[in-house]
């Protein structure tokens, strides 16, 4: 895909990371491949609902309006996110389930993919902790938004003492995976 | 103070820990205390060179303008970040410096508190890293715009494990820094 600029929602529930996720997404991008980012969280009724919501803007200029309307890239982690935001998904970007959870997804015109990411966490790093970092491996095979390196590196320095080799797992894990379902 | 939309800007070094306590701070708010909350970080060149910021708008009411251009209440844990945003401090709002840091403050008409953050998390916490929420709980008793019992769930919420006392004796530390300068 060829858009300068990229607007990324990562939505699920609290819990699954998401709002990490999107640090370390921003700073793989950010400060490791260079580009301009802004990454933001809103909360509010929704997010005391047990809703979870990350944005990342990743942009090869200064990004001047950082509000995230319409998506080009979504990842939804619960079948609620998938239900509310799929709708403001443009249609040429992707969005990528954890068909662990998401069992119906909502009909829509940009290309799907289904991963079973809590599934590929509790399998490789035996924690549903570290899903969000699949998802974050799949989207950068999918996507191309942040490259490999930057993103292992702004995993790594994120992970707690201890983590690094279950962070590294999950997300060598969603590079495999984003490989395999892009093929099918 | 009786604002009812604060802009609060978080500014220092990469390592300090601003991003996170920018997200704890927003946590606390948002899911906690109830409030609406929009909170960003902003990755560009500045990043690069090691600069670290975090920005939190906490309303009573829907956040309708995302971009803090002038904060109400500015924490610098860097003389760059004093020397940086000092100028884009409201007259009426505060300054919190971390004072182990912060050598020259800038001429303002806003209100400066000086705290040594950095030492303080040295020495009830033998660790550097918690600085950050030294200066969350000395922001919390000095401005209210998050409480105490709101702020203290959502450092604990965040506290990788191992870490959690740490992170409370840090807070309640800032908590009683905050209150000794405000009485000075």
């Amino acid at each position: 895909m060829q858009a300068k600029q990229w607007e990324v929602r990562l939505s699920g529930t609290g819990g699954q990371g998401l709002v990490t996720a999107g640090i370390i997404l921003a700073e793989g991008a950010g400060i490791y491949d260079g580009k301009e980012v802004v990454q933001t969280q809103v909360y509010g009724p929704q997010s005391r609902g047990g809703a979870s919501r990350s944005e990342v803007i990743i942009s090869d200029e200064p990004v001047m309006y950082p509000e995230v309307t319409e998506s080009d890239v979504l990842l939804a982690m619960s079948q609620e996110a998938a239900d509310a935001y799929i709708h403001e998904q443009r249609a040429e970007g992707i969005v990528l389930v954890d068909s662990t959870f998401v069992k119906v997804v909502p009909e829509t015109r940009a290309k799907v993919y289904a991963i079973p990411l809590t599934k590929i966490a509790r399998e490789v790093a035996r924690t549903e902790i570290v899903a969000s970092i699949v998802a974050l491996g799949a989207l950068a095979t999918l996507t191309g938004i942040v490259s490999q390196d930057g993103l292992e590196q702004a995993v790594l320095a994120r992970a707690p003492k201890g983590t690094e080799e279950a962070n590294r797992a999950a997300l060598h894990a969603g590079f495999a995976a984003g490989h395999e379902v892009r093929e099918q």
